[in-house]
């Protein structure tokens, strides 16, 4: 089952010429999530040949800029689009606020259903849960309230063993797929541990993105298959990391290193950085399975 | 001097690949006006080497996001490349509003002054004189309060005629270039017009978009040097144009027609259009001096 992001942009606040403000959308077995919504983002989209409308659910993680002031027009053209289907949208409560001014500033009445749910910057908290995902909140550090999300799988159900499969009458699949044992016409038990195999462990992502150096998510971002952080600074400019609430490679990489996450993928790059190879290769020193978020490039969690 | 204006958006509501929505940038001797400021605009501005802060004054004409859903980005930019310049914007009394709110959320305290201007839809009314340019209101028709833009140059001083330039002393020059009589040491008075010969008339340019067929605005647009005027739509349309409070390219060409205009400059074309040439072809029928506005293009006024 397909479960990957795509990174739409991986610029900081002030875009640089190539670079584009924060967005990703995450796939999770063809149900598509845009998780934050910077300006230009259905630009993206477009060139991604994302059809809008089947994006569902929209998580905007805070209300800086250049993370969230994409939406309107994205909305907008959803209507225009002749977009039915309700769209949920997770975010600041603010954000309700500005949504309702703009709809109102422009008299547009939506064609569809937007439903709004604010979101609390609370480490494991509920965000929703979904046929596809369970998501929660993480508490991201920064100068608004910023929120981050963890997407994980459901369990997969348990797979049957091919040299048993005959075993099994086939209307009882389900039941010993969901851990049942089976109960032969005869009475015998047959442990499902001898029809089973452990499915794959359910996967998950983590999204952080803005945040200071923050120890306090390692326990929620444990053993993540693949962790968003941000890294717009190189340690060299730490002081300066720290007096804005953002990170460094190094940061990041310490983080991913301590919730013994599986790959780290970097982004929210400065504007002052020409190339990341630097901001890579000081992650790798601490955490070698790091990665560099692109433009327009998708990768497997 | 120059004065000429570049297109960087000539998209309608729903953008289509290759096409932006709404935004233009006015150069008047080298100050320079941006009109509306749809999504994207800031990386327009970039690609076409713009420096944002040489930017003085930013006027918007209503509030459809397609014409402003980019000012909080640009500003957002403004901000963060360290502007102290103060920022003059005129747009819909509403506008305010959301800048504000918009400030709020993100908790925003700007390094610069920005100036609100609340702008009326009243033909002729006047939105601001500075050492360039006078500015006055269009009243354009559309679904919300719609303003569009009249820029005029200050007439230029009268050319002193070059056979008579050893006649008129140094320290008399300015007087004669503002039309008054030569009055020699000897008491002869020598009329203006044997001095000067006549400036060029001050040119103009206006700014009509988005907007129903709308005779009234002629008189307004008498003989400006370069008209722009929204062609949402085909002819085949027209039922729609009136709809949608939009105009046909055959209705803009017909403004421009009785205004006696110049050139006629066509823009914000409905995404149904994969060229432009049918809407350039109808207009022409009409009023052959008809150009389309293009991205990134610079058309002199």
């Amino acid at each position: 089952m397909r479960f990957e992001v795509t990174t739409l942009g991986t610029g900081a606040a002030l875009p640089a010429r190539g670079r584009f403000p924060s967005a990703q959308l995450l796939n999770a077995n063809e149900r598509l999530y845009l998780i934050d919504c910077g300006e230009g983002t259905q630009e993206r989209l477009r060139q991604a040949e994302v059809n809008f409308n089947r994006i569902g659910r929209i998580l905007i993680s805070h209300l800086h800029g250049d993370h969230y002031l994409g939406l309107m027009g994205l909305i907008s053209s959803m209507h225009l689009q002749g977009r039915t289907e309700p769209l949920d949208v997770h975010g600041p409560a603010e954000l309700k606020e500005v949504i309702d001014l703009q709809l109102r500033v422009s008299r547009t009445w939506l064609r569809f259903p937007l439903r709004f749910h604010a979101v609390a910057p609370v480490n494991g908290g509920p965000v929703f849960t979904d046929d596809r995902v369970d998501v929660t909140a993480l508490a991201l550090k920064h100068r608004i309230p910023t929120t981050g999300y963890r997407f994980t799988e459901h369990p997969a159900p348990r797979k049957l063993r091919l040299d048993k499969l005959g075993l099994v009458p086939h209307y009882l699949r389900n039941a010993v797929k969901a851990g049942e044992d089976l109960v032969l016409p005869d009475g015998t038990r047959v442990p499902n541990a001898e029809l089973t195999h452990d499915p794959l462990p359910p996967r998950s992502y983590a999204y952080c993105s803005d945040t200071a150096f923050t120890p306090e998510l390692v326990p929620f971002l444990a053993e993540v298959d693949l962790l968003y952080h941000e890294a717009t600074f190189t340690d060299a400019l730490a002081a300066r990391a720290k007096e804005t609430f953002h990170s460094t490679a190094r940061q990041a990489a310490t983080i991913a290193r301590e919730a013994r996450v599986k790959r780290l993928l970097l982004g929210h790059f400065s504007s002052r950085y020409k190339t990341n190879d630097g901001l890579l290769a000081e992650a790798r020193s601490v955490f070698p399975d790091t990665l560099l978020a692109e433009e327009g490039r998708t990768f497997a969690i």
